[in-house]
Protein backbone atom coordinates (compact mmCIF):
# COMPACT_ATOMS: atom_id res chain seq x y z
CA UNK A 1 0.00 0.00 0.00
CA UNK A 2 3.02 2.57 0.58
CA UNK A 3 4.80 2.20 -2.86
CA UNK A 4 8.06 4.37 -1.65
CA UNK A 5 10.07 5.19 -4.97
CA UNK A 6 14.10 6.34 -4.38
CA UNK A 7 13.11 9.11 -7.05
CA UNK A 8 10.28 10.63 -4.48
CA UNK A 9 11.93 9.61 -1.16
CA UNK A 10 14.35 10.59 1.24
CA UNK A 11 15.70 8.44 4.08
CA UNK A 12 17.91 8.19 7.24
CA UNK A 13 18.42 4.94 9.22
CA UNK A 14 20.15 4.45 12.49
CA UNK A 15 20.80 1.43 14.63
CA UNK A 16 20.13 2.72 18.55
CA UNK A 17 21.87 0.76 21.27
CA UNK A 18 18.63 0.97 22.96
CA UNK A 19 15.48 -1.60 22.93
CA UNK A 20 12.55 -0.97 21.36
CA UNK A 21 10.80 0.24 23.83
CA UNK A 22 12.60 3.33 25.09
CA UNK A 23 13.01 4.58 21.53
CA UNK A 24 9.22 4.36 21.96
CA UNK A 25 8.96 6.20 24.81
CA UNK A 26 11.12 8.79 23.75
CA UNK A 27 8.41 9.54 20.88
CA UNK A 28 5.40 9.15 23.02
CA UNK A 29 6.54 11.43 26.12
CA UNK A 30 6.07 15.02 25.01
CA UNK A 31 8.84 16.06 27.40
CA UNK A 32 11.11 13.35 26.06
CA UNK A 33 10.55 14.22 22.28
CA UNK A 34 11.04 18.08 23.45
CA UNK A 35 14.82 17.12 24.01
CA UNK A 36 15.76 15.59 20.50
CA UNK A 37 13.01 16.68 17.95
CA UNK A 38 14.95 19.78 16.91
CA UNK A 39 18.65 19.70 16.19
CA UNK A 40 20.90 21.47 19.71
CA UNK A 41 20.64 24.23 20.46
CA UNK A 42 17.35 25.29 18.74
CA UNK A 43 14.94 24.63 22.10
CA UNK A 44 11.59 22.41 21.25
CA UNK A 45 8.20 22.87 22.73
CA UNK A 46 5.23 20.03 21.81
CA UNK A 47 1.74 21.65 21.73
CA UNK A 48 0.33 18.73 20.85
CA UNK A 49 1.36 14.97 20.81
CA UNK A 50 -2.05 13.21 20.05
CA UNK A 51 -0.76 9.89 18.25
CA UNK A 52 -3.84 8.30 17.02
CA UNK A 53 -4.99 8.54 13.08
CA UNK A 54 -6.84 12.06 12.69
CA UNK A 55 -4.94 13.46 16.02
CA UNK A 56 -2.71 17.32 16.08
CA UNK A 57 0.99 17.36 15.84
CA UNK A 58 2.16 20.26 16.59
CA UNK A 59 5.57 21.74 17.74
CA UNK A 60 7.18 25.23 18.20
CA UNK A 61 10.95 26.38 18.57
CA UNK A 62 12.76 28.91 19.69
CA UNK A 63 16.32 29.91 18.87
CA UNK A 64 18.49 32.17 21.49
CA UNK A 65 15.79 32.51 24.04
CA UNK A 66 13.55 34.21 21.49
CA UNK A 67 9.99 33.75 21.15
CA UNK A 68 8.85 30.45 20.12
CA UNK A 69 7.29 30.06 16.44
CA UNK A 70 5.83 27.21 14.76
CA UNK A 71 8.32 24.65 13.84
CA UNK A 72 6.18 21.54 12.19
CA UNK A 73 1.78 21.48 11.90
CA UNK A 74 1.01 17.90 11.15
CA UNK A 75 -2.12 15.05 11.54
CA UNK A 76 -0.94 11.53 12.77
CA UNK A 77 -1.98 9.06 10.15
CA UNK A 78 -1.22 5.42 11.69
CA UNK A 79 -0.01 4.99 14.73
CA UNK A 80 0.99 1.07 15.71
CA UNK A 81 2.76 1.37 19.63
CA UNK A 82 6.11 0.57 19.54
CA UNK A 83 6.41 -0.43 15.64
CA UNK A 84 5.45 2.74 13.44
CA UNK A 85 4.20 6.03 13.35
CA UNK A 86 3.11 8.14 10.21
CA UNK A 87 1.95 11.62 10.16
CA UNK A 88 1.62 14.30 7.22
CA UNK A 89 2.04 18.16 7.57
CA UNK A 90 -0.24 17.78 4.07
CA UNK A 91 -3.00 17.54 6.80
CA UNK A 92 -3.75 19.22 10.38
CA UNK A 93 -5.62 17.86 12.96
CA UNK A 94 -8.69 16.05 12.45
CA UNK A 95 -7.64 15.47 9.27
CA UNK A 96 -8.00 19.21 8.27
CA UNK A 97 -6.35 19.85 4.61
CA UNK A 98 -3.05 21.98 5.64
CA UNK A 99 -1.77 25.64 4.00
CA UNK A 100 1.69 24.21 2.95
CA UNK A 101 2.20 20.34 3.05
CA UNK A 102 4.44 18.92 1.30
CA UNK A 103 6.11 15.71 3.26
CA UNK A 104 4.36 12.66 4.83
CA UNK A 105 6.80 10.98 6.83
CA UNK A 106 7.22 7.05 7.98
CA UNK A 107 8.75 5.97 11.29
CA UNK A 108 9.64 2.21 11.34
CA UNK A 109 11.35 0.51 14.93
CA UNK A 110 12.12 -2.96 14.13
CA UNK A 111 14.66 -5.21 16.39
CA UNK A 112 18.12 -5.44 16.17
CA UNK A 113 21.11 -7.68 17.18
CA UNK A 114 22.28 -4.15 18.94
CA UNK A 115 19.21 -2.70 20.00
CA UNK A 116 16.55 -0.97 17.75
CA UNK A 117 16.66 -0.11 13.70
CA UNK A 118 15.04 3.02 13.17
CA UNK A 119 14.27 4.20 9.95
CA UNK A 120 12.94 7.39 8.60
CA UNK A 121 10.77 7.80 5.29
CA UNK A 122 9.95 11.13 3.83
CA UNK A 123 7.74 10.94 0.75
CA UNK A 124 6.82 13.74 -1.54
CA UNK A 125 4.34 14.06 -4.64
CA UNK A 126 6.93 15.33 -6.87
CA UNK A 127 10.84 14.82 -7.73
CA UNK A 128 11.06 18.46 -7.04
CA UNK A 129 9.62 18.77 -3.49
CA UNK A 130 11.76 15.96 -2.88
CA UNK A 131 14.97 17.66 -4.27
CA UNK A 132 13.59 21.05 -2.62
CA UNK A 133 13.51 19.08 0.86
CA UNK A 134 17.49 17.59 0.21
CA UNK A 135 18.20 21.10 -0.58
CA UNK A 136 16.64 22.57 2.83
CA UNK A 137 19.14 20.25 4.44
CA UNK A 138 16.74 16.93 5.00
CA UNK A 139 19.58 14.72 5.95
CA UNK A 140 21.32 17.39 8.14
CA UNK A 141 18.44 17.73 9.60
CA UNK A 142 16.51 14.60 9.99
CA UNK A 143 20.26 12.72 10.52
CA UNK A 144 20.83 15.42 13.23
CA UNK A 145 17.86 14.66 14.89
CA UNK A 146 17.96 10.80 15.02
CA UNK A 147 21.49 11.27 16.43
CA UNK A 148 20.35 13.10 19.57
CA UNK A 149 17.29 10.82 19.78
CA UNK A 150 20.24 8.17 20.11
CA UNK A 151 22.34 9.86 22.30
CA UNK A 152 19.30 10.49 24.49
CA UNK A 153 17.99 6.40 24.83
CA UNK A 154 21.84 5.49 24.55
CA UNK A 155 22.79 7.21 27.60
CA UNK A 156 19.85 5.86 29.67
CA UNK A 157 21.27 2.61 29.27
CA UNK B 1 -10.91 15.77 17.21
CA UNK B 2 -12.90 16.59 14.44
CA UNK B 3 -13.35 20.13 14.70
CA UNK B 4 -15.67 21.30 12.32
CA UNK B 5 -16.76 25.13 11.78
CA UNK B 6 -19.04 26.56 9.49
CA UNK B 7 -17.01 29.00 8.54
CA UNK B 8 -14.25 26.72 6.86
CA UNK B 9 -16.85 23.80 5.79
CA UNK B 10 -19.73 22.40 3.81
CA UNK B 11 -22.47 20.04 4.36
CA UNK B 12 -24.92 18.29 2.43
CA UNK B 13 -27.69 15.65 4.31
CA UNK B 14 -30.78 13.74 3.65
CA UNK B 15 -32.62 10.95 4.88
CA UNK B 16 -32.04 8.02 2.58
CA UNK B 17 -35.31 5.86 2.45
CA UNK B 18 -33.22 2.46 2.76
CA UNK B 19 -31.48 0.63 5.00
CA UNK B 20 -27.89 1.62 6.33
CA UNK B 21 -26.54 -2.10 5.23
CA UNK B 22 -27.73 -1.22 1.34
CA UNK B 23 -26.38 2.33 1.33
CA UNK B 24 -23.24 1.06 2.75
CA UNK B 25 -23.24 -1.75 -0.25
CA UNK B 26 -23.84 1.28 -2.42
CA UNK B 27 -20.17 2.61 -1.50
CA UNK B 28 -17.84 -0.71 -0.96
CA UNK B 29 -18.95 -1.98 -4.35
CA UNK B 30 -17.18 -0.49 -6.94
CA UNK B 31 -20.00 -1.19 -9.36
CA UNK B 32 -22.76 0.18 -7.64
CA UNK B 33 -20.54 3.46 -7.02
CA UNK B 34 -19.68 4.28 -9.93
CA UNK B 35 -23.84 4.57 -10.57
CA UNK B 36 -23.91 7.34 -8.42
CA UNK B 37 -21.06 8.91 -7.74
CA UNK B 38 -20.45 11.49 -10.71
CA UNK B 39 -23.67 13.86 -11.81
CA UNK B 40 -25.55 11.99 -14.73
CA UNK B 41 -25.00 11.91 -17.52
CA UNK B 42 -21.22 11.89 -17.08
CA UNK B 43 -19.80 8.08 -16.70
CA UNK B 44 -17.47 6.81 -13.92
CA UNK B 45 -15.50 4.52 -13.90
CA UNK B 46 -14.07 3.27 -10.79
CA UNK B 47 -9.92 2.70 -10.82
CA UNK B 48 -9.85 2.05 -7.50
CA UNK B 49 -11.44 1.93 -4.10
CA UNK B 50 -8.85 0.51 -1.51
CA UNK B 51 -11.14 1.00 1.16
CA UNK B 52 -8.61 0.98 4.56
CA UNK B 53 -6.49 3.60 5.73
CA UNK B 54 -3.83 4.06 3.30
CA UNK B 55 -6.18 2.94 0.53
CA UNK B 56 -6.59 4.80 -2.72
CA UNK B 57 -9.59 6.46 -3.45
CA UNK B 58 -9.04 6.72 -7.52
CA UNK B 59 -12.50 7.57 -9.87
CA UNK B 60 -12.08 8.73 -13.75
CA UNK B 61 -14.98 10.16 -15.87
CA UNK B 62 -16.05 10.35 -19.51
CA UNK B 63 -18.52 12.62 -21.16
CA UNK B 64 -20.15 12.30 -24.28
CA UNK B 65 -18.62 9.03 -24.99
CA UNK B 66 -15.30 10.72 -24.47
CA UNK B 67 -12.21 9.10 -23.01
CA UNK B 68 -11.91 8.75 -19.33
CA UNK B 69 -9.99 11.59 -17.59
CA UNK B 70 -9.18 11.59 -14.09
CA UNK B 71 -11.57 12.65 -11.06
CA UNK B 72 -10.90 12.35 -8.13
CA UNK B 73 -7.79 11.10 -6.67
CA UNK B 74 -7.53 10.63 -2.87
CA UNK B 75 -6.59 8.68 0.11
CA UNK B 76 -8.85 6.82 2.59
CA UNK B 77 -8.13 8.16 5.67
CA UNK B 78 -10.68 6.16 8.38
CA UNK B 79 -13.10 3.79 7.32
CA UNK B 80 -15.87 2.37 10.05
CA UNK B 81 -18.03 -0.09 8.27
CA UNK B 82 -21.54 1.11 8.10
CA UNK B 83 -20.78 3.91 9.90
CA UNK B 84 -17.99 6.38 8.25
CA UNK B 85 -15.43 7.09 5.79
CA UNK B 86 -12.92 9.62 5.71
CA UNK B 87 -10.95 10.44 2.62
CA UNK B 88 -8.61 13.46 1.30
CA UNK B 89 -7.31 14.91 -1.75
CA UNK B 90 -4.48 15.69 0.06
CA UNK B 91 -2.93 12.84 -0.14
CA UNK B 92 -2.86 9.59 -2.75
CA UNK B 93 -2.78 6.20 -2.20
CA UNK B 94 0.02 5.67 0.81
CA UNK B 95 -0.52 8.52 2.11
CA UNK B 96 1.51 10.08 -0.55
CA UNK B 97 1.15 14.03 -0.18
CA UNK B 98 -0.77 15.14 -3.55
CA UNK B 99 -0.18 18.08 -6.09
CA UNK B 100 -3.70 20.07 -5.83
CA UNK B 101 -5.44 18.61 -2.66
CA UNK B 102 -7.98 21.15 -0.67
CA UNK B 103 -10.38 18.90 0.58
CA UNK B 104 -11.10 16.48 2.99
CA UNK B 105 -14.44 14.10 3.53
CA UNK B 106 -16.41 12.64 6.14
CA UNK B 107 -19.40 10.89 5.27
CA UNK B 108 -21.49 9.88 7.93
CA UNK B 109 -24.18 7.21 8.24
CA UNK B 110 -26.72 6.47 10.92
CA UNK B 111 -30.16 5.22 11.25
CA UNK B 112 -33.09 7.41 10.82
CA UNK B 113 -36.69 5.87 11.43
CA UNK B 114 -37.28 6.14 6.92
CA UNK B 115 -33.80 4.78 6.58
CA UNK B 116 -30.83 5.71 6.69
CA UNK B 117 -29.36 9.73 7.72
CA UNK B 118 -26.67 10.36 4.47
CA UNK B 119 -24.39 13.33 5.68
CA UNK B 120 -21.60 14.21 3.58
CA UNK B 121 -19.53 17.42 5.23
CA UNK B 122 -16.08 18.89 3.06
CA UNK B 123 -13.14 20.35 5.29
CA UNK B 124 -10.90 23.32 3.81
CA UNK B 125 -8.18 25.01 5.47
CA UNK B 126 -9.33 28.07 4.85
CA UNK B 127 -12.39 29.99 4.56
CA UNK B 128 -11.16 30.94 0.73
CA UNK B 129 -10.64 27.46 -0.16
CA UNK B 130 -14.52 26.77 0.92
CA UNK B 131 -16.10 29.97 -1.02
CA UNK B 132 -14.38 28.58 -4.26
CA UNK B 133 -15.91 24.92 -3.44
CA UNK B 134 -18.73 26.41 -3.19
CA UNK B 135 -18.56 28.70 -6.34
CA UNK B 136 -17.26 25.58 -8.38
CA UNK B 137 -20.90 23.75 -7.52
CA UNK B 138 -20.47 21.90 -3.85
CA UNK B 139 -23.96 21.70 -3.23
CA UNK B 140 -25.18 21.27 -6.90
CA UNK B 141 -22.00 18.21 -7.32
CA UNK B 142 -22.58 16.98 -4.04
CA UNK B 143 -26.25 16.82 -3.55
CA UNK B 144 -26.81 15.93 -6.87
CA UNK B 145 -24.60 12.78 -6.30
CA UNK B 146 -26.32 12.01 -3.01
CA UNK B 147 -29.50 12.15 -4.61
CA UNK B 148 -28.10 9.35 -7.27
CA UNK B 149 -27.53 7.60 -4.09
CA UNK B 150 -30.56 7.75 -2.96
CA UNK B 151 -32.20 6.49 -5.84
CA UNK B 152 -30.11 3.83 -6.46
CA UNK B 153 -30.74 2.17 -3.46
CA UNK B 154 -34.69 3.21 -2.57
CA UNK B 155 -35.55 1.54 -5.75
CA UNK B 156 -33.90 -1.54 -4.38
CA UNK B 157 -36.36 -1.27 -1.77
Amino acid sequence: MQTRTAELDLEVSRIIRAPRDRVWHAWEDPERLAKWWIPHPIACRVVSLDMQPGGAFVTEMSENGEPFVPHLSACFLDVIPRERIIYTNALTGGWRPAEHGFVTAIITLSDHPDGTRYRAQALHKSRADREKHEELGFHEGWGTVVAQLAELVEIEA
